[in-house]
């Protein structure tokens, strides 16, 4: 009888691909909402949108190799110039562990995401109702190689070497190539630190990082965050980060200096961006989440004396105020799936620099947003 | 013993994955096909061509919860300005069942296909020899959100309000954008009822639909789908479908004015499109099956007497005829595999008018085919 | 006590998915690297490069039924014009035997792999550093049908009719188009076999293919690719390619003759490329495999004569030379991996006709490299 029963059992899938199974995911990370568009003018577009589709495989390949590849159906696939593989690819990299049955030293290599501080960007893109500018203007995705220690159970450090950038510096400065020579090793150098403290009450998501964007001409950024969670009902996540370009590769306020009279093209130099950001989290009852998002984007053009008499030397440009009050329903025990109501208001401020010489006036993004979110696990 | 062989069972898969592995489906919707293509002066060219090629995931995640996707490899992967996601996804949803253990209602979030009635847009579009004018130029594939009701094991109804389109108004019609206004909210209206009468003989699926394409600019569409199948060895579907375009979205009819003497580069306003379809399936025998599928195209400009006096009120443009008689071997029984060979006339007619004020010629586009038609199940 | 056991043995993936699963891979085909780039005057440029990332799915879906499809995430997603199907797309077809329980005879039908001899041309493209001019520039994945007969279990043969390219003659020489007429059926024929002899010690894969790429103009091209493994240790590949294009379809050789005075903007016709191709692997111990691949690329204008009068009748236009020593280490057993050091030299060299009368001149195309090799399989 045995034999029978273990034959049976022994018929199916073989073992090898029982292992993979096992752990191997498949997800497919769903945002889809209706959006109520207003500007400074009042109501302005009603339509519903995929915001965010992101196909994700990931997995244990082996003991110690671990895959994760995911694709955007919301970005042209496209073979980007510098890393070729296609701007919709979020992440296609593989770990390994470096040695047998430890968790301490990890090594990865392929496109990926930069290890950036701050719980803004460490959330599941799904989650974010509205991403800071900086954020949003950045090139999160970036191939290259990464290591990563587990100094404690609480503590881990990470290092990346990165191509700075997905595309050519011609194609992102067309007008300044004539001006600035290129970078003939144009890296990112990304170091993290991640902790927690109080029995995980306190946990941080610190980064520094340096990028080689032209010869001669760096871009700073660190960015600072902090996770506190006093009870189950409640969290509160708080972000802060600086960026100084010496060449503005976020383009910001290269884009909002176009209207000058002096303007000439290039891209600004010079350029810092602050960011704060908190998110704010209450578990009313299992099924109910209340919460709200803000933050503040504020954009400065250090070298905009050089252009005009008129300005400072530390020139302010503009300050963006974001605030999202909202309410998640979670009605399902199995399924993690979240249907949200919020309002998302969003002022850009100008400096009166900026509004005199620049002729930018203030404007507003808003939008009334109803929706669901969900990684939906296939397998 | 016990013990023993229920552990062998227990150490394979987790619960949870073999539940999702019996409920997800892997599909690869092919049809692929030699073309030997023929106009009105002859034979033109030959080519093989992969007709279809769409990658399919479907499956229940949870309990009353049912996800599909399906992806085109025949279009570009591109992020829609309406939608934001990529034109090659025909469908990207999820779907809820509102009430446990019922199968009353229904409700749907994503890009979905617009539920619109007839046999002919029912069917998996790599059954397809030809699709009618109407159909060939719809955007079939929208972003909202869809509700449906099982009214009995024999009726159900559904409702779906949709993005009116994937492309902003600017992108469709640019040359009309000075005069015509925007609409806030372009939305597209869908009711859509399937029914199945005397054990499932007489079948049908009627849709009625409207369209804002713009400000006090409507689209009006109906569609009636009737399947009588007698016997199992014989099926007969037909299809009406009626459209009426305040402006042309279709673009069928404007393509044919270009050429007139009067042609303001605009959007044909007015315009009424009917089809009829009918298909006629024959099962010889259980691995031959014999078809005949037959329509007719008709387009109109009701407003072409604002542009040409010799125009009537209700100016009949063309008329298109096609038929296709074919036959299709099913070699295999655990494979839902098709080997097709068929050939596809396809005459463009126009009338008086169309030839001598819109300088428009007959034309053919026939063609000659062999192929392979399979929803291939990997999963 | 048996019926327990094989409820649960019952319980879980229903037999259909438990075969399916047993035969289907999902693999993903992983190049990535850090490319040191250095020309003729020295260090250029670093990056780190996705240099492929090929996702895979094949697998038996019914006895008879082999399907497999391949995906790159490292070219634009399109819609290409003859085929329909994406560029971004390499395999895609289906393959059937065409006798139950024999494996003498199959057909294919869909995108393919043009069967192309020579062990290049076979390898997995992750494993491959840098392709000969003639490869890289050809369209090697067509779309049509193949056969192919296993004659013994040491000698094949296949036959393939595809469609000669995946864009139009109009795309692929714009300004010929004027001067020579398409061809009605552009359509490759492609002949191949594979061999083993002395219990597999030698290996061959020679093909001969004929295109018909426009109306009187031909291409011929041959391959004759021979492995010998006289030890486990020890292996040697042989590659010799011949190509004769009445127009020249690679490109190369028109590329370089733009500069002549008397260019035309046509392209080129009567070019002939021939190619010369090893690969030497020694495994030192199981872990680590030195390797050197050394190639010669060598491209002529036959008709050179008609415009220049100081040229031959058969004018060599240019040697490319490339050598690649490197080593490969294979740290794990129960993972495909192989992790690369290497240095690419490549080197191009004119003719002094080139020089002279088409202003060309010398130069080089050299990296360092390392990185990781690996068909990942998920599944």
């Amino acid at each position: 009888q045995k034999q029978i029963d273990s034959t049976i059992a022994k018929s199916i899938i073989p073992i090898e691909k029982q292992e993979l199974l096992k752990n191997v995911n498949l997800i497919a990370n769903i945002r889809a909402a209706g959006n109520a568009y207003f500007d400074q003018d009042g109501f302005n577009n009603f339509r519903f949108q995929m915001e965010q589709f992101r196909l994700e495989f990931k997995g244990n390949i082996s003991k110690r190799t671990f895959f994760r590849f995911r694709d955007r159906y919301t970005r042209p696939a496209t073979s980007e110039s510098v890393d070729n593989i296609s701007r919709s690819t979020d992440l296609a990299f593989v770990e390994f562990q470096m040695k047998k049955d430890s968790e301490f030293w990890y090594m990865s290599i392929g496109k990926m995401c930069a290890d950036w501080g701050g719980y803004e960007f460490d959330a599941n893109p799904i989650d974010i109702y509205q991403y800071t500018d900086f954020i949003d203007a950045a090139d999160n995705f970036l191939t290259g190689i990464g290591t990563r220690f587990t100094l404690s159970k609480n503590h881990s450090l990470s290092f990346q070497v990165l191509n700075t950038r997905t595309k050519t510096f011609e194609e992102l400065y067309p007008n300044d190539t004539a001006f600035i020579q290129q970078s003939k090793a144009p890296l990112a150098y990304i170091a993290n630190w991640r902790g927690s403290m109080f029995d995980g009450k306190l946990q941080t998501i610190w980064s520094y990082s340096l990028f080689n964007e032209a010869k001669n001409y760096y871009i700073n950024y660190a960015s600072i965050g902090v996770q506190v969670t006093p009870s189950n009902k409640f969290r509160v996540q708080f972000d802060y980060k600086w960026c100084s370009e010496q060449i503005d590769r976020e383009g910001i306020v290269s884009n909002y200096i176009t209207d000058g009279a002096n303007y000439d093209d290039r891209v600004a130099q010079g350029t810092v961006y602050n960011s704060y950001w908190t998110r704010l989290d209450f578990r009313v009852v299992p099924k109910v989440n209340l919460f709200f998002v803000g933050f503040i984007d504020q954009g400065n053009w250090n070298k905009a004396d050089v252009y005009y008499d008129n300005a400072e030397s530390k020139q302010k440009i503009y300050t963006g105020y974001c605030y999202i009050p909202g309410v998640e329903f979670l009605p399902s025990k199995d399924l993690n799936l979240k249907i949200f109501v919020s309002y998302v208001g969003h002022d850009y401020r100008f400096t009166d620099f900026a509004k005199s010489t620049l002729n930018k006036t203030n404007y507003s993004n808003n939008r009334f947003t109803f929706g669901i979110i969900t990684p939906l696990v296939f397998l």
